[in-house]
């Protein structure tokens, strides 16, 4: 089986931030993504009341030009003002055609 | 600390999905899997009335040739009539034993 | 946009390890995490009536000496006892020092 060489982006932010987070993603290239809801600790240190902080995780796989455009995106947008992290990781998948985009604009 | 090469294997699909799936696992020589329940958008577009959809995440690690055996079956059962999403990375992982069928089928 | 290299170490384990896990991560070295309810079956077997078990999934970004600290502590104080997975997979992150414990004890 033929698997082709991509990117998986993960987002870690606050909920409120979900829907913007998504357009942007969209906006940047990405053709879908998952999300999925947690609770967690970030390196700002423990929260109030020892009450962990709700949180959501959002994956998006993509082609490596639209990580790269995600990664500047969060860096220059959020990470100043949220506690947002972004990382990438290499993934094989199948059907490549899947995460490029095709003109969804037109559509 | 010796680590041993994985891949690990994750399938996004429709919840209605998850039992069969992961008995296909099962049977294909996964020992193991967690499923988490999450929403998302896919490459065929926006869902209607811009609900997301529902779906879920369903992570196993397993060896080279399970992931293999993985991706090419849900290349040939699914990807034509669902909306499904396959990808495989790679993972160390320790007691590599564990993700190593021992003739289930004969407990 | 530069990035650097990081571990991403994911630990899957019985929600009762919950606040024991995370407390370990963070002496350890991590300075964050996240977790994520779900279910699953582990190599033990199918679990008793086929109810699938809940579990919780610990994601945390790490050094490459925190990740082998932390492989190493579940190896020595887990495999033999509880049912936990933890695996160790490669990941790009912009922002190294928000991965990277900053004298945390003498705050």
């Amino acid at each position: 089986m033929h698997t082709h060489p991509f990117k998986l982006v993960t987002i870690i932010a606050e909920p409120v931030l979900e829907s913007r987070l998504t357009s942007e993603l969209r906006q940047l290239g990405a053709t879908g993504w998952t999300v999925v809801e947690g609770r967690g600790e970030g390196s700002r240190g423990i929260h109030a009341a020892d009450i962990p902080g709700v949180n959501i995780r959002i994956d998006s796989i993509v082609t490596p030009d639209v990580a790269e455009r995600v990664v500047q995106h969060m860096a220059t947008h959020y990470f100043a003002e949220y506690e947002v992290i972004a990382y990438v990781s290499d993934v094989a998948v199948i059907r490549s055609n899947k995460y490029v985009t095709q003109s969804r604009e037109t559509r």
